[in-house]
């Protein structure tokens, strides 16, 4: 396959689970109903919520109301689903953000924990992720159609040797940012840092944005979801409100890209180990 | 000190060094006239070319035409100086591509070597900067008035962990970038890319280039040098042209940045270890 479809929903999470999935299924059906070979989702869609609240409404990483609509959704429209990322209940009583990915038969072919969570203050607003959510550990590829993507979560966005280790290590092509991106930082940041996450891995960048007020809660969000190919190039971006926008990701052109320029090549991992890295 | 005046030349080289470092003595001066505390140069402003006819015009760290005028204009004029790049002979028959740092005395106090070579193919051209020059190996920080700057070339700007390695392990505030960017890539890439490494890093980023068609060569340029501060905000670009842009580096505004949004303290370079370094 060398042109890959991809469809990023944009979506803004009301404060009910069930209408929630309730919502999506028609989004995700326009997605494949326009060819689509990949479906990205947003972070936290079906329940946006910080803290200890959110634990009630975590679900198992192999069922639940979400998790089973979803790996539904695939099978039946036959299209590979990156689920954006829901609360999955953690072994204590917190709960991760993950990341979930099922190909054209429903199965569940990975699984993303999101690594860095967002404990910061921006725009008036406090944000604490941390409380009542645990962190992962381990960077997660997905195989979907024989092309690897490499899967992370909003904030994760900040941090760029995630996406280096993803696409030089990993082979990641196409990578997916599932996100819930504050207006704030979303002005200022969200299409530089995307378009410079594809312009310095080489990669496709999927990135869905929630939009709104999430969750009936009254911290403002970007939106903005976006396509991005390799060369930076914005080849696709939502307006605001609810909705799916396409992308045809041009894998022969990847290529080229990757020998005239060829800066993957060029990297200097053993150079740039950070002292944080060496101690560990 | 709270802020730092900041200037960024921009200049076109000529063909004959000892034209170019004529030409520089005013715009020098200009940006001091201007109050600048520390001014930055282009890439390879004295002489630009590939290949092996630049060691002839490579000078000593300890001397040269243009290395004594470098060092004279800081304390002349009693500016940190940060001398772009220009060719330093090498142990060998090839050059070095070296940013030198210069304090108000006029004392060196560091020389970084260019480590990303610039081997691509792009816009029509071909490039092939290690046709004649040798990389270095060491990342390099110059403390300027007691602020840590981190010395890049160019090229470097396309591999993220040179930076963050300079901001998180270095404790670099301002990151330096001398270029001369290609008008085609320049086009696509370089705002976004300048911008990344400062929202990322937290970090002001000063990056001049050359424009038009440095050297006499018939090989474009991008110019658009740029101040821009932790937030990814454009404080100062360059029109076409030689010049001269001023930019107010506020680094209280950037440390209450590092304090409400501790993304560089939320970094997990234990987890981001590539293969290849773990190899080496």
């Amino acid at each position: 396959m060398t042109t890959i479809r991809a469809a990023c929903v944009q979506f803004s999470a009301r404060a009910d689970k069930s209408e929630n999935v309730a919502l999506m299924a028609p989004l995700v059906a326009e997605a494949a109903g326009r060819g689509a070979d990949v479906v990205l989702l947003p972070e936290k869609w079906n329940a946006w919520m910080d803290g200890p609240g959110l634990r009630p409404l975590a679900e198992r990483l192999d069922g639940g109301e979400t998790v089973d609509a979803m790996a539904g959704w695939a099978r039946e429209h036959g299209i590979n689903l990156i689920g954006g990322s829901i609360a999955i209940a953690a072994e204590d009583e917190s709960v991760h953000n993950v990341s979930i990915a099922f190909d054209r038969s429903g199965e569940r072919v990975a699984a993303y924990t999101k690594i860095h969570l967002f404990d910061v203050d921006v725009g008036g607003f406090s944000y604490r992720e941390s409380d009542g959510t645990a962190p992962g550990s381990e960077l997660v590829t997905a195989e979907l159609d024989g092309v690897t993507f490499g899967l992370t979560v909003c904030y994760d966005l900040r941090f760029p040797e995630l996406y280096r280790a993803l696409a030089l290590d990993r082979g990641a092509r196409i990578l997916t940012i599932p996100s819930n991106f504050t207006l704030h930082t979303g002005m200022a940041h969200w299409e530089v840092l995307l378009r410079a996450r594809a312009i310095e891995n080489q990669a496709f960048v999927l990135a869905t944005g929630q939009h709104g007020t999430p969750g009936g809660l009254d911290k403002p969000s970007y939106g903005h979801s976006m396509i991005v190919d390799p060369w930076g190039t914005v080849l696709a971006q939502a307006p605001d409100g609810d909705g799916v926008i396409v992308g045809d990701l041009d894998l022969t052109a990847q290529a080229s890209i990757r020998e005239r320029l060829p800066a993957l090549l060029h990297s200097r991992a053993d150079l740039y180990r950070t002292a944080h890295a060496a101690h560990t």
